[in-house]
């Protein structure tokens, strides 16, 4: 039993992944939820996501070893620097935002020394599906987690984070909140940002003329809009890199297609083969 | 009984599925494949899709009363032309390539009129995958197939054509070949460009850090570049059309994104939400 009380920031999928996964592996002997809907609570709670529910930040992290936002990218450095106040000094504070500069950033030079330490996570798992109702115990389970350090991190707390990520199935590498928004760029928000575009070129009456190329490709597309709308306002200037770096390969294959020139084409579709075929499905 | 020899020229994935969905669904009394290895066309008989093998064209046409093309779609049309002298007068000759404008112009305008008829088809169904091995007698149901209809085309063989799709289990839709080539280059040739752009920005050492959107986003990169190169080459036009209303949206994003219009990026997420929701999963 590594904590005594986890408390959970917002009980929605990833949040209701943490607590079903946190119980059945035996991670926390109690898990807690807090949110701002009553009946999102009860559903997280009936799917045994978690074993109390609370609506106040108070009352939610009093006694808490471990609490884990899981709240929209612009909310999370607010509440847990709101939410500190009310921890213990020995309290372990992480998250699972999809952007992490800006939020550690604004914690790591705002949060009091002598209180409860932060760092910032991001498990790579997920889904276009939202709710508590879609929690999965092996959400996590031989999926990347990334935590950050940063010259400001505490050590002892890095590596408790880490291990907490481990026993829920993760893997874990450590990175700098850039180097994460920069590879995330390139391979979490520049592929949503591909999939709202190309869902959004198709006009009604082509809808029955899509296939399960459409419909892979766009899948993501159906994630909430204010979520991501949140994680691109973070993470603009990597994003606007990653969309410039795929802008010049349109362009390439383009020139490619204009001049005839199938065995460019063909080596533009190789190439691209050989990476997709390296991720396995 | 609609027919009663199918022959099948070309038992991949989508060929192999046409003869198991013809055979169980009593679509034609005996099923033939043509090929050019004898291995593929030992694969589909022994997953059931062939009732007899030939790797010679004239033996694989003689008293065949349907042929379906399922080769790439730079072969179909001299195939055709090619194997429609050794048919009988009476057969009916139909294709599953993803193009249809330049096949179907080649062969209706070749084809000797008192002979062999032919009708373009495009089943919309199909995989990153390949082989008869794949093959599946569902593969077609619920799903659309259009079948072109031109001034040339003989309106009682573009009748036994459809219901032979129909008869497998496909939804059927009768569309001019240019109309069909410009919706696919929306529907189907623009989502496998952009998977292969994004598969191929993706640098060997961020290969880690991709999860399901990026993985979904980019499955169908993994088909085969010989054959996706003959469907861009064969559909340039209205695939480099497709590609610019899409360059066209990406600048949308960006400028929205540069100037940190927020609510700009939420309705351009939004909106896209909206479609991907109306196709279902």
């Amino acid at each position: 039993m590594q904590f005594q009380l986890l408390t959970i920031v917002g009980v929605g999928l990833i949040g209701g992944s943490i607590g079903l996964a946190a119980k059945q592996r035996g991670v926390a002997r109690r898990v807690r939820g807090l949110g701002r809907q009553r009946s999102s609570l009860d559903r997280a709670l009936s799917v045994g996501a978690l074993d109390e529910a609370h609506l106040d930040p108070q009352a939610a992290m009093t006694g808490a070893d471990l609490v884990v936002f899981c709240t929209p990218v612009d909310q999370i450095a607010d509440q847990v620097l709101t939410f500190a106040k009310h921890c213990e000094p020995s309290a372990l504070l992480t998250d699972a935002g999809s952007t992490k500069a800006a939020i550690v950033e604004a914690v790591e030079t705002q949060l009091p020394a002598n209180g409860p330490q932060f760092v910032g996570s991001h498990p790579l798992a997920g889904s276009e599906k939202r709710g508590p109702e879609f929690a999965d115990a092996r959400l996590f389970e031989q999926r990347w987690t990334v935590v950050t350090s940063t010259p400001r991190t505490s050590a002892a707390a890095l590596d408790r984070v880490a291990s907490f990520w481990s026993a829920l199935g993760s893997k874990v590498k450590t990175m700098s909140p850039a180097d994460h928004d920069r590879a995330l760029a390139l391979t979490s928000h520049l592929p949503h940002l591909l999939a709202a575009a190309l869902a959004g070129a198709l006009p009604a009456e082509l809808r029955d003329l899509t296939a399960t190329g459409f419909r892979d490709t766009t899948r993501i597309a159906a994630g909430d809009p204010r979520l991501w709308t949140a994680i691109f306002d973070q993470n603009r200037t990597p994003v606007l890199e990653a969309l410039g770096r795929l802008e010049s390969r349109l362009h390439e294959f383009r020139q490619a297609l204009e001049s005839g020139n199938n065995a460019a084409v063909d080596q533009f579709l190789a190439q691209a083969k050989e990476v997709r075929d390296a991720l396995g499905n």
